[in-house]
Formats: structure tokens, C-alpha cells, sequence
């Protein structure tokens, strides 16, 4: 038969972003593309004790759950907030979902209409732009330097545009790694508050940070999320959206988002409809394995952060090599992705199609820009790469580089 | 802050599924109303040996999937079909979705722009309105006797309408548990082929029939799905919905679709956007357990059958008492619900309202309309209450009964 899709399908088939997700996954294959932790990491033999627990005890961990998620789970995130990121939220205004993506997804489907207007950092993550672009928004770039996105930028484009909503990632942004000040991140919100614009806050790499020197505390009391500085959410200002995929296992599917409870009820309402709840049995055994002995979150993620330091180090000194003369790029202070300047001439796209041929990937930052733009820089993952490969990964793309100066 | 959600959001929270899914969950209470199988049926043991085997081995268990699913459950899904469905599918033709509801959610948000008109087996699962309605789509709904929907109905209401889809369930239809003819399957398959409208085929109950003293074969000789029937989705004019839910346990929230590459291709390109991928995870504990010699699939279904067919005879006895005096019902064979037509003058909205302050609830006929019906009609699931459950259960809703006919 002759089907006739959407045209936002007809546009989502058209996008590039599909062909980047859908290289074979060969063995041999280094990937620098995507947004994967290091699977040697990941807490195998704790969560298998786990299993094994939540499997013995109750057949309501096979059952259909609470929509909204799993209670016991929900109140252990309110308590580590409390303890460690001095941030206050009440259990109803948590909402467990399928990782972050679905927190962000479900909040455009009840939030924009075709045609809103949404700001968002520029550049962004291309599951940001992807969800939105899906929904038919209006996507406006907000630009940023070193600081976060500019205030005078966000004035003038909110001016200009009048949006509902803007997308930010504060802690270590997708693709550059920006950790905005606290007085940009006060800015910014006071100025949201004003024209009664939504944020939506994605915060999946805020746990990934490399200032480990110094005093655990120093990240929440020097760069608080701008939930926390919206009155912990009373001010109902953010949507605060996080996630378990990059601190224990991308695989248990688990992120959330926290905000107000008029718009928690709305975003479970419209996740009955999508897929009635996340897993039940997911959610059972991380928070088994969160309140287990024989696993402690927090020196967890001291552990990741100190590895992927290793891995940002490794990278920082094989971007010195002379293939990546002329490169401009700021060493992040965390998160999980480089971003990078190419010299001029070099063209991010074709780099990467010969880079593909010989068996490695990067992300093109055409992917990561609301307009145009990107074409001369690359985001470079320097997490799920083992050390070894990352060596072997950046001469295969040092290869590339080569070819494509000695031809021109 | 002042939210402005969209303009569907704002139907959604006013919509009564919400209402009736949002009854504490008190233990002593006493549910009709949902879709749940029986915990105490759930392979709790076998699955726990599963979990121990996924996560002995591979990291990769933990790390994200591919997008469209586990490649070895689409393989036994693709083998397990062969062998005893008769149905021939490739695995490029296989997603696997958190569930049936989303793989709907999924066909809806491809293929229904607002205002496309959409054709429903009348009465219909709530679920598959709710999200028809949160797509915007113009819902006309197509009478039934017992052996499907009727063809003349539909014909009339493809030439009024000019439909793009239809939505049905041909084994043991939700809320009826009607079981559609081999004649009725083949003459509406004809008649979407002649018009160009794809089919919806959501069979989540299929596997659930009370026919177990006939030849195990027998139910898929004489109600074929319209996909096997349409050339084994050669044909491209329907998208089979499936699910573990039903026949294994809904907390590893695994279902599916099935169809043409072309259909499949756009949902899981979709897929990524709204979650990026169902739990790898449970996909692998799933393929574990199906693959264990400790479990058997099948043996499996049998078991439940022949437990749900106790549960179903009961509940015809129950009902043969003076407080159930009036009413019509037809005795489905398989599925999990009894439609039951009240006697004039009880209004099914009202009796629930007596029945929840005594402890137990239904679900009101008037949740499964695309427009007005269904007060003179309840579903009463009968898998989810355990035998003593459904006796307690029934003797509540009867003295409510009592209780409005002596008001009378």
C-alpha cells in the first residue's frame, strides 16, 4: 500500500542525525559519535546481587507499577538531594521516565504547540533540537561564551520572539563542556522570571566533574542548579531533568524530571499515554542497588570522574600532535564530550565520511546548531573509548586529517 | 510562574481515564477496573536465574541498545512466530517498544497529523482513544456484532470519511473479548486494501484463549491475524501490536510491532526521539528466560489459560445471582475481560461511585466510546483478582447494586 506519514516523519526521515546513529556496530569500530559511558565501569556484580534480591522477594517488581515511578525510588532521590546538592523537593514532584530523552520529550508534547517558539543554548545537543524539531517548534539560538549562554542575546531574542521555553544544559553543555558562572545562571533566570518563559534544565553531566582536589561540596555550593536558585523548584520556574544513564548504567533506562507539581501531573499524564510507565523492575533495582551495602553512588561517581580525567588528559595530549595544528578548543572541567574547532578547510562532514572509511566516528557540529553552523567543529566523546582506543581512534582521524591537507 | 500548556495537554487533564486510574492503591482494595495478569502466576523463579545468567556476562547488558531492539529477542520472536503462528517476518521488520501502548503511541505520532480521520472498532480499548486523542485525530467509530466489526458499517464510514487508518483488535477485542471471524478478518482486509487505509492489528490478548482442550494449533487455523492473512505483512496493509505483558509479566515492559520496513523504519527513527530505546536490559533478561530450559513459553500460556479460565467460570457463577438480575452478557473465549450490559436504569458511572466507597472499582463502559455510549455498560477484568478476590469482590459491586435498586 501507498502510506502516507506525518510530514514531521517525512522530515525526521530526511535527517541526518538518523544516518550518524546507523553505522554498523562492528567490533573494530571506535566511535567518538555518541554519548556512551565506559561499560567496563559499570557496577556488574552489585546490580546482579540486586537482581537477585528484588527477584526473591515481591512478584510486584514483575507487575505494572506507579506511572509516575517507583515511590521508594523517588523518596531516595529527595533524601541524596537533601544530603548532597542542598536542594528540597517533594516526592510528587518527581517523575521517573525513560532516561532524560523521555523527561524532555514529554515536556515538549504537553508544553509546544506547532509553531511555539523555544530558545535554546546554541550550540545544543541533538536529541534537543530533535524532539523539538519533531514537535513543529519555532527554534530559536541563543548564543554563549565561556560564562553561558549571553544575557543580552537571551534579551533581545526573548524581545524579538516572545518563546515560552528555553532548553539549557548549565553544567558542562552539550557539545561544549560550558559550566556556567553563578551569576550568569542567576541572570538568566531572573530574566526567565520576568517574561514568564519555562527552563527546562538538563543536568545528565552535572555528576561529571573533574575539580575532584577540591572539597566534594564545591561543585553544588560554586555552580548550584538553577532549580535549586528558583526557591528548590517553589519558584516553579524550571524543569529540573537528570538521569541514572551516565552515573550507573544506561541500560536500567532511568531519568527524571523534577519541577512543579502542576507540571509533573501533566508530563505523567501524557506518559499513561505513551507508554503507560518506565519499568517497574527497572526502577526496583536501582534503588536495590543504591541502598545496598555493597554499593555507594557517590564514591561511584568519584571513581568514573577520576577514569574519565585520565581519558580527558589522554585526549588533551594527543590533540598536541601536528595533524591538529591550527585546532581551537577550551579543556572542559567536566561532562563527557570535547569540542573542537577544526583550522580552516577542514570541513567537518567530509572529514568525518573519511574518517568513517577507516573505522572511526565523531559527531559533526552541524548536528548540534538550531540554524547554521558547525561546519568546522567536531564533538569528540572521550568517555566510552578505552584508553587504548582512544589512541588508536585519534591516529585513525590524524589519518584522515593528513590526507585531506596533503590533497589540498 | 503562569504555565501555558498545550491545548491538548489541557483535554488530557480533564479527560475521566485520569480520574479512574488514580484511586489509592489500598491493599484490601479490590480492582475490576485494570488490564493486569496475575502476579501470582509471574516466573518469578526462572526469571531471577535469568538475571544472574545477563548479568554474569556482559557489561554490554547494561550499556544502551540498539534503538530498534535486542537483535536475539527479534530472532526468537521471528523463529517462535514460524513455528507456531504460522506467520513469516524478518527482524528488520521487528521493533520492540516499552510496551504495545507505546508501539500505538508510536504508529500515531507517524502516521496521524491533527484532524486526520481514523476509524475504531466501537467499543474500543480506552488507551487507543486516549492517544488518537492526544494526536488530534478525528475518531469515527465502526459498530460490531460477534463476529468483528460490521463491514457494511465500515464500508459506510470509509466513503463518509475518507479514513487513513483503523484500529482493531480481531482476538478477544478490548473492552468485548469478541473473536472476529476468519470471514469478517478476510472481508475488512479486502476492504482497507480497495481504500488504501492501514490496519492497526493490536493483538496484546491473542495468546490468551480458553479453547485449551482443541489441538493447540487450532486457534491460529481459524483466526489467523490479518497479518499473517495479508501475506505475512507482504502486503504492507497492517502493523501487528504485540506484548509480553500479557503472557509473561508487564514489569519488563516489552511489546512490539511488526510490518513492513518502511512502517518500522519510521517508528524506531521516531523511538529514538521519545526515549532513545526501550531497556536493553529486560529485552536480554526476557531473551534469557524465553531461551532457558527452565521455562517454557508455551507451557507457559497453558498454565495461565487454564488458571484465567477457572477465574472466568467463576465469575459467570457469580453473576447468575439475584443482585445481577437483568443483565446480558455474551461469555467471551479468551482475553480478560467480561463486558457486561446493566439492566435499564443503572447507570454504570453511578454504581462505580457506590462500589468504590465499599472497596472496589470497574472500569464504566463509558471510557470505551469514541463518542457517546456505554453508561448501561461495565468491563470487569477477571485475570488481575485472585479467586477469593473475585468472589469478595463481586459480592461488593452486588450490594451497591442492592443498594441503587432498593433507592428505586
Amino acid at each position: 500500500m501507498r502510506y502516507s506519514f506525518t510530514s514531521r516523519a517525512e522530515w525526521m526521515m530526511s535527517s541526518s542525525l538518523k544516518y550518524i546513529k546507523s553505522y554498523p556496530r562492528q567490533e573494530s569500530f571506535i566511535s567518538f559519535a555518541e554519548e556512551l559511558p565506559a561499560e567496563d565501569l559499570f557496577p556488574l556484580t552489585p546490580l546482579k546481587s540486586a537482581a537477585a534480591a528484588v527477584l526473591s522477594s515481591n512478584p510486584l517488581a514483575l507487575q505494572y507499577g506507579d506511572p509516575e515511578g517507583y515511590t521508594p525510588l523517588r523518596e531516595w532521590l529527595r533524601a541524596e538531594w537533601r544530603l548532597h546538592k542542598d536542594v528540597e523537593v517533594k516526592v510528587s514532584e518527581i517523575l521517573l521516565t525513560t532516561g532524560s530523552q523521555q523527561a524532555m520529550d514529554l515536556l515538549a508534547r504537553v508544553y509546544v504547540d506547532p509553531g511555539d517558539t523555544v530558545l535554546v543554548e546554541n550550540p545544543t545537543s541533538p536529541g534537543c533540537l530533535q524532539i523539538l524539531r519533531m514537535q513543529g517548534a519555532d527554534i530559536i539560538p541563543v548564543e554563549g561564551n565561556e560564562d553561558g549562554i549571553r544575557v543580552e542575546h537571551l534579551l533581545q531574542q526573548i524581545e524579538a520572539h516572545h518563546p515560552k521555553l528555553l532548553f539549557v544544559a548549565p553544567n558542562f553543555t552539550n557539545p561544549t563542556g560550558v559550566l556556567w558562572s553563578i551569576e550568569r545562571r542567576n541572570e538568566v533566570l531572573e530574566l526567565c522570571r520576568r517574561h514568564n518563559i519555562l527552563i527546562v534544565e538538563d543536568d545528565s553531566y552535572g555528576d561529571l566533574h573533574f575539580m575532584s582536589a577540591k572539597d566534594p561540596s564545591f561543585m553544588v555550593e560554586s555552580y548550584p542548579s538553577l532549580f535549586a536558585l528558583d526557591g528548590h523548584g517553589v519558584g516553579g520556574q524550571v524543569l529540573y531533568v537528570g538521569s541514572f544513564s551516565k552515573t550507573v548504567a544506561p541500560g536500567l533506562r532511568t531519568g527524571w524530571a523534577a519541577g512543579n507539581r502542576q507540571l509533573i501531573e501533566v508530563m505523567a499524564a501524557a506518559k499513561q499515554l505513551a507508554d503507560w510507565q518506565s519499568s517497574n523492575l527497572n526502577q526496583r533495582l536501582l534503588h536495590q542497588l543504591l541502598e545496598s551495602t555493597l554499593f555507594d553512588w557517590n564514591k561511584h561517581i568519584v571513581l568514573l570522574n577520576r577514569e574519565y580525567s585520565i581519558r580527558l588528559k589522554l585526549m588533551n595530549e594527543l590533540l598536541k600532535r601536528p595533524a591538529w595544528k591550527g585546532i581551537h578548543y577550551t579543556l572542559p572541567a567536566g561532562g563527557m564530550f570535547l569540542w573542537v574547532q577544526l583550522p580552516a578547510g577542514l570541513h567537518s562532514e567530509s572529514l568525518l565520511k573519511c574518517s568513517i572509511g577507516k573505522g572511526v566516528s565523531f559527531l559533526p557540529g552541524t548536528l548540534c546548531y538550531a540554524g547554521e553552523g558547525g561546519m568546522d567543529r567536531i564533538r569528540l566523546n572521550f568517555t566510552h573509548p578505552g584508553r587504548d582506543e582512544l589512541w588508536l581512534g585519534m591516529n585513525l582521524i590524524s589519518e584522515a586529517i593528513h590526507e585531506f591537507t596533503a590533497r589540498s
